[in-house]
């Protein structure tokens, strides 16, 4: 038996979104999984109503506070206990859920993940994994956000959580890992990355393919792009509206019947962020998925999926044992 | 009159791309504009001879070497002492050329436009700028990759060349310049940033307009954005292999008649990089013009139309200017 726990309050719908993206999960995944839908009771009932769904595969907890994605993440955490987001980690602190998936602040999320469930050793900030649709197969890009300053020993250590979650939920059987630079020579890049560059070379454990520019990123030659936070999230961000742009050109300019053509569908898939299902938080003792405010039902669906393989592949033990592993600590 | 010395060997494809772009520019050009194609002699009147363009308009100047991209800058500048970069650059150091155009080796371009042309006081290495189209009026990213770590007032100063830029270049009459961070508030980003933001909201020869994230630089709502030249490069990239990745997928998805029809010309005329015609290399003193070396025909032609509205509009006397008014040194 899985069973996640989802913030139904998370969303810039909420909860009909979460609920609706919950409902579509349990009719894909086996009988064996069940969804917490946390937040508030009534509201979350009145929105599940509006589905057929049977009873026992969704539940819901009740967590009358609601933190907003304006506040200070600690302060809040700590401030409104009986929030979604504060109750749903807590579930999992219980072990009465797996995982736990939220849109809301994502400073808040990393927060209560990091004070309830606590970080393996050897990490000293979650970081924010996230998933870029490619030409070929995905590819997992971390730090995207979590962390502003890496040092060289923390840009190692997200390559060894980045090969697991590439093992584990990726399907890669012998992930390779890719430091981002501007440059493919050795001597590029600040002196953070450069040294970075030398601990990769040097670390058996790894399967490290060297620098790549930010053009290589999409080339889906790589499982696992190395950065930190600053950086990877500006390209995050930056793509996301990429694609949205490509998108409203599109949809501006085509002929309607174009664009709903097959062919235009598989444009539009490959664009489309949502299909990838969130953003792990990586390095925490469990499992946890941040999503956007805005993710769509189908997103929502997804990262329910996403976390159920974290859970099922046991991705949390497998982080902590590569960190214990000999010159793979953080 | 004004000449414009252009790289005919710095091109995937030289002399001809070179040369065809010189060629499809003075018949847009106002006649008093010539271009110096600076290069093998022989090859490059042999490629010349393929068009039919007036004698007066197009001069080749022998520089019997060239400089392969993968050799490195400085000692290839000082050793190649006939290479069409080292030529090129002379010539406009002598008062022959207004401006010079290279596909090469962009860090050989750097090095022979410092020690010969000179950079401006107060610059300590020039910046490279680079023009993304957007939804709206293309925006001027600065640093784009010669400038690994950046330091507040060296972004500071990539505001007021940017700004320069942007008025001569771009036709904006009150340029707003936005630095890149990873959130909106003040307080956001590494340490560089977080003091490159004071300086940017005090300084009263600016029109800053605050933080803006990697989602925003396409929304075309701000006229120029800083920041350091490793973030710029890894954005830079990542963009034009997302524009090449979203045409390959059209192209290979859709029926060539739809491809062909106006509309998708729009877009594939906003995803072209290519129309806004190479990056400015800024700070030093002339005007300098770094295209790609797979750059097409039309890359040229636009570059070199860009080259001589930089003369025209005497931006390297106004950043000049800018860089010597009070708090404004770089």
């Amino acid at each position: 038996m899985i069973r996640i726990a989802l913030d139904a309050m998370g969303s810039d719908v909420a909860p009909d979104v979460p609920v609706a993206g919950a409902v579509a999960a349990v009719r894909e995944l086996p009988a064996s999984h069940e969804i917490l839908l946390v937040g508030r009771q009534a509201e979350v009932h009145e929105a599940l109503a509006k589905h057929d769904i049977p009873a026992d595969r969704i539940h819901v907890v009740n967590a009358p506070e609601v933190i907003d994605m304006s506040e200070k993440p600690l302060a809040a955490v700590r401030g409104k206990r009986k929030s979604s987001i504060r109750v749903g980690v807590e579930l999992q602190k219980r072990g009465e859920a797996h995982a736990f998936i939220s849109g809301g602040n994502t400073g808040a999320v990393m927060a209560a993940c990091t004070l309830l469930l606590g970080l393996h050793p050897g990490v000293e900030r979650p970081a924010i994994g996230t998933v870029f649709p490619t030409r070929a197969k995905p590819v997992l890009v971390l730090d995207a956000g979590a962390n502003i300053d890496c040092s060289p020993r923390e840009l190692r250590g997200f390559a060894h959580i980045g090969s697991v979650y590439a093992r584990d939920v990726l399907g890669r059987t012998n992930p390779s890992v890719c430091l981002l630079n501007i440059g493919e020579e050795e001597e590029k890049g600040n002196e953070a990355v450069r040294s970075a560059y030398e601990l990769l070379k040097n670390d058996r454990g790894l399967r490290f393919a060297g620098n790549v520019e930010g053009r290589d990123i999409l080339n889906g030659e790589c499982d696992v792009v190395v950065c930190d936070g600053f950086v990877g999230n500006v390209v995050l961000k930056f793509y996301e509206s990429v694609a949205r742009l490509f998108s409203d050109l599109l949809k501006n300019e085509i002929d309607p019947r174009v664009l709903e053509s097959t062919a235009m569908n598989r444009v539009f898939r490959i664009l489309d962020y949502s299909e990838y299902g969130g953003a792990p938080l990586l390095g925490v003792r469990g499992v946890a998925i941040i999503c956007h405010g805005n993710s769509p039902v189908r997103a929502i669906k997804n990262a329910i999926g996403v976390a159920a393989q974290a859970v099922e592949s046991h991705l949390s033990q497998h982080i902590a044992a590569e960190l214990a592993g000999d010159g793979a600590v953080v």
